[in-house]
Parts: structure tokens; sequence; C-alpha cells
């Protein structure tokens, strides 16, 4: 893996195990706790694609730095929230950049292995909100995909994109930062004016499954 | 995999993609929230049954239809539930055919390469339970499987009935069609007249955990 | 593996089986909704251990002993629940067993196979601490591991004073035995004094994400 996709890929698990700590701090646990949240939400995408596309061994038995940065990250973030007020939307903006990373680094990763573009952006996208979805649903939140604003779509922008750009054989470097950015512009504009694609508004009757 | 088995997992694709697709909308995600969920519903059995068996590449990276079919059929649930009143039982529908579908597809994968009728039934329940866990648990829902519902049971009765017809060595294509009906019969059944099995009603204090 | 292991890794199973299947009563479902449900959870932490180690197959293809001890022991709580009041507080003891049996398997079997002390930790944690996520997930409950007890941290103690052990080169016996019980001691101790680690008290603004 060259420089830039790793340095990327150490700032995406650095930031996710912020995101995850942040919100293991929501649900008031322990600091081993809110190490484990940070490293699963930091690792679990990743984790997902190289068990996914058979890599072997998975990047954080491979290469323990990892396991180290998402330690470091998700504890630091413990002993910071005691002392400093931290801006309310830092876990957002934390998963936005994430979200961003990994998605270009899991779009990579596949399309290195089976030269496929449709599989490249699939796993962009898978690698981009897993570990997302795993911090959601063990802490008993709703996954920030399932909510009204775009954030799957944020990651298939981008991966799409990437995907445009690798078949147009420009400098990889380039498009790696370029992808990595369309996807945090598109996600952090999504939050900043609230924007929304069009809903699922469904005729049926929605009454006899929520009682 | 002969054509009978790739038709009924192309067709249990798409019924499951149409019953996260209809779970999605009911939380009001937009488009690519629904496919997501659609995709990942549709392809969650089968993936964990191929990263299980550790079958390389899982069935979406070797053969890309699945992913199409899955996308086509979410993203047109999307669409047609805009303009109809869809019927509020299809996804209890959509979720029985494809039930009973990756239930025998689950335990002919299984069966194939581990020769062993126990390990054929778990992939079959496996295959068939999981997409619609991953679907209910991403959407906030309790999983059908949870409910006082014959589910879980369907799934199990059709993987060893499939068993038996294929330790007797009756043709294949009939043992398969036998044993996706029967799944669906008995789901379809516990649906229609509800029915259930003997319910765990433990002696226990269940203030304690509950509170 | 050497018989401790083995016999220690059943004996994990069965309790831990036992607690997915008293969980899944609290939610009353029926009998193979109780056996499905104590299967995941004992066999949950060490297939995702399996997994990300790329052991193949996975330990409950390899030995089928481990499928039937768990669907005997399910049941089994099943039948027993019927008709004696079983304490209240034997799914945390269950399950506290279950965490620190598979904790050092998870160890034994990630340090054999990588050379890491550090992976052998992290493995340790996962295959203890995952089967109960799973069966707190599907059951709708918020996962134990998120609650303010010491959970994780019992685990990763567990681990940690058996890396240490190993390092020492002990007898294999004698350091597993001595990991089980630490680790079974810190957790019951936790339970019994209500013992908790620092808390993560962010001064940030809960509001926000909670409306």
């Amino acid at each position: 893996m060259d420089l830039v996709l790793l340095t990327l890929d150490l700032v995406g698990t650095a930031v996710f195990a912020i995101s995850g700590a942040l919100a293991a701090g929501r649900k008031r646990m322990d600091i081993f706790g809110v190490v484990v949240l940070g490293c699963t939400t930091a690792m679990g995408g990743g984790t997902l694609r190289d068990v996914i596309l058979g890599v072997r061994p998975v990047f954080w038995i491979a290469n323990t730095q990892y396991l180290a940065i998402a330690a470091i990250a998700a504890s630091g973030t413990f002993v910071l929230a005691q002392r400093w007020r931290l801006p309310s939307t830092l876990l957002m903006y934390a998963d936005a950049v994430g979200l961003a990373v990994f998605t270009v680094i899991g779009f990579q990763t596949a399309f290195q292995i089976t030269g496929l573009y449709s599989i490249g952006i699939v796993m962009g996208m898978t690698s981009g909100v897993f570990g997302g979805i795993v911090r959601d649903v063990f802490s008993g939140e709703i996954p920030l995909i399932l909510r009204q604003e775009i954030y799957a779509s944020a990651s298939l922008c981008g991966a799409t994109f990437l995907a445009l750009l690798s078949y147009l054989q420009l400098p990889n470097a380039f498009s790696v930062w370029a992808a990595v950015f369309t996807t945090l512009f598109i996600r952090l504009a999504a939050l900043r004016w609230n924007l929304a694609l069009p809903l699922f508004l469904p005729h049926e009757d929605r009454d006899k499954n929520d009682s």
C-alpha cells in the first residue's frame, strides 16, 4: 500500500475510534468499554471488507499499528472529554472524515483484488459505513445510515467518482484525494444545510406493524 | 450450480431485496438507504454462509448479477411504493419466500462442501434467517425470528426435510422444490392462522433485569 | 487442542447456550427460537474469531460436538425453566463463566496462529464478548458490555494476565486455569459489589443527538 493510502487509513482509524469513544461516552461506559467500542468502530468496516474479500490476515493482524492508534485515540478522547467541553458536533465530523477515508480505502482494496468497478464501489460503501453501523447498533442508537440525511449516498458518490477517475487512469494520489474530498464535501454539505434526497413515502398502511 | 438453484437464488435475492426496501421505507430512508438496506438483506445471509464455509470469492463477487438484481428490486420497490398502495402484508410474504429459498440454497451449498447433514441444516437456517435479522436490527425493529411466530422453526423443518430427501437420494430438482414449498407452507400457515409452538414461560422473576 | 482446553471450550459452549436460552425466554420465544439464540450465543464469538483469523473450517464445522452440546444445553434450559423457578441471576453467572472461558480459548487460538501477544489479547476479548453481544442485540437488549459494570475490563485483564503467564512460559494447564479464574473472579466481584471503573462523563451537550 502506498504512503498516501497508509496515512489516510491511519487517520481514518483514529477519527472513527474517536467517534466510537464519543458514542460510548454518551452511554456512560467505563474506560475499557470506551476503548473497545472505539476499536470496534475503527476496525469493523475494514475487517468486514477483508473477510468478504478473503484478505488474510486481516489488516489489523498484519499491521498492529492500527490497533495501537485506535486504542490511543479512544483513550485520549476519554481523557480529554473529562477535562474539556468537546463540541457536541464532533461525533458527526469525526464520522464524516472516517466515512470519506474508508470509502476510498475500501474501493482501492477491492478494486486491486477483483478488478471490478462494481465490487470496488460496493466494498467502498461497506468499509465506509459498517464501522459506524456497528458503533450505533452496539450503543443502542438508530444507525446514522438510517436517518434522513445523505450518508450512504455520500459514500456511494465518492466511490463512484473514484471508479470514474480510476477508469480515466488519472494519477492515483490525485484520484484518492479528489474522492476523499468529494465524499467529505457531500456529507458535510448535507449536515450543514440539512440536505436530503427524496424519501420513501409508501402509501401503505403503517399502523399494522408499528403497533 | 444447476439452473433450478440459480433461478431460485436470484428469485430469493429479489424478494429479500424487496423486503429490505419495504422495511427501509417504514423508516423513511432516502433512495440510496433503501437500496443499501435492500442489498444487505438480500445478500447478508449468503455472505455469512460463504464466509463461514470459506467459499472464496463470496457469491456476489463471483457473480455480480446478484448485486444488480438486488439493486433493481430495491429501487423498483421504492418507485412503485411512491405511486401505488402496496399491500401492508407484502413485507411478510416477500420475507417468507426469501426464507424458504435461502434455507434450501444454504443447505445445498453447505452439504456439497462439508458432506454433513447437520452442518447443511444449520447453514440452511443461517442463510435463511440472517438477512432478515440484519434488516430488522439495522432498522431498529425486533427481529421477526424473535416474535411469537413459527419462523426459525419453518426454516429448520424445511432444511431437515431436505436433508431427509437428500439422504433418500431423490432427484435433486424434486427435493429442492419440495423443501422450498414445505418451508413456505409452514411459514405462511403460521402467519395465516397465528400458529405458535409452546413458548418459554420461565418461572423466574423477570422484574430485576427489565427495570 | 489439548484436553484441558477442549473441556473448557465445551463447558463455555454449554453455559453460553444456557445464557442465550434464558435471554430468549425473557422474550417468550418458542423452543426453536430458544435453541437458535442459544447456539448463536454459544458459537458467535468463536465463529468471529475463526473467520478473522482465517481458521478453516470454523470450529463447529470441524467438530459437530459443539453444535450438539449447545442445542442440548439450550433445549434443556427451556424444559427446566418450564418446571422449576430458575434463579434470576443465573443468566449473569452463566454469562460470566462463558466470558472467562472463551477469553482464554480466544487468546490461545490467536496466539498459536499469529505468535503476537496483542492479537491474542484482542481475539481473547472478541471471543469472550461477541457471543453475548449478539445475544443481547438479537433480543433487543442493551449489550452487557455497555452497562456500567466491569465486563470488557474483566476479559481484558484475564487475557493480559494469560499473555504474561505465556511470556513467562509457565505450564500451559496452570496458565489456562489461572486466567479463567482471574477473569471469572473479576467479573463476579464486579457483579457482587457493584464495582465500576471511572465513567466517561463528557462535558458536552447531550441534548442535540438525544432529541
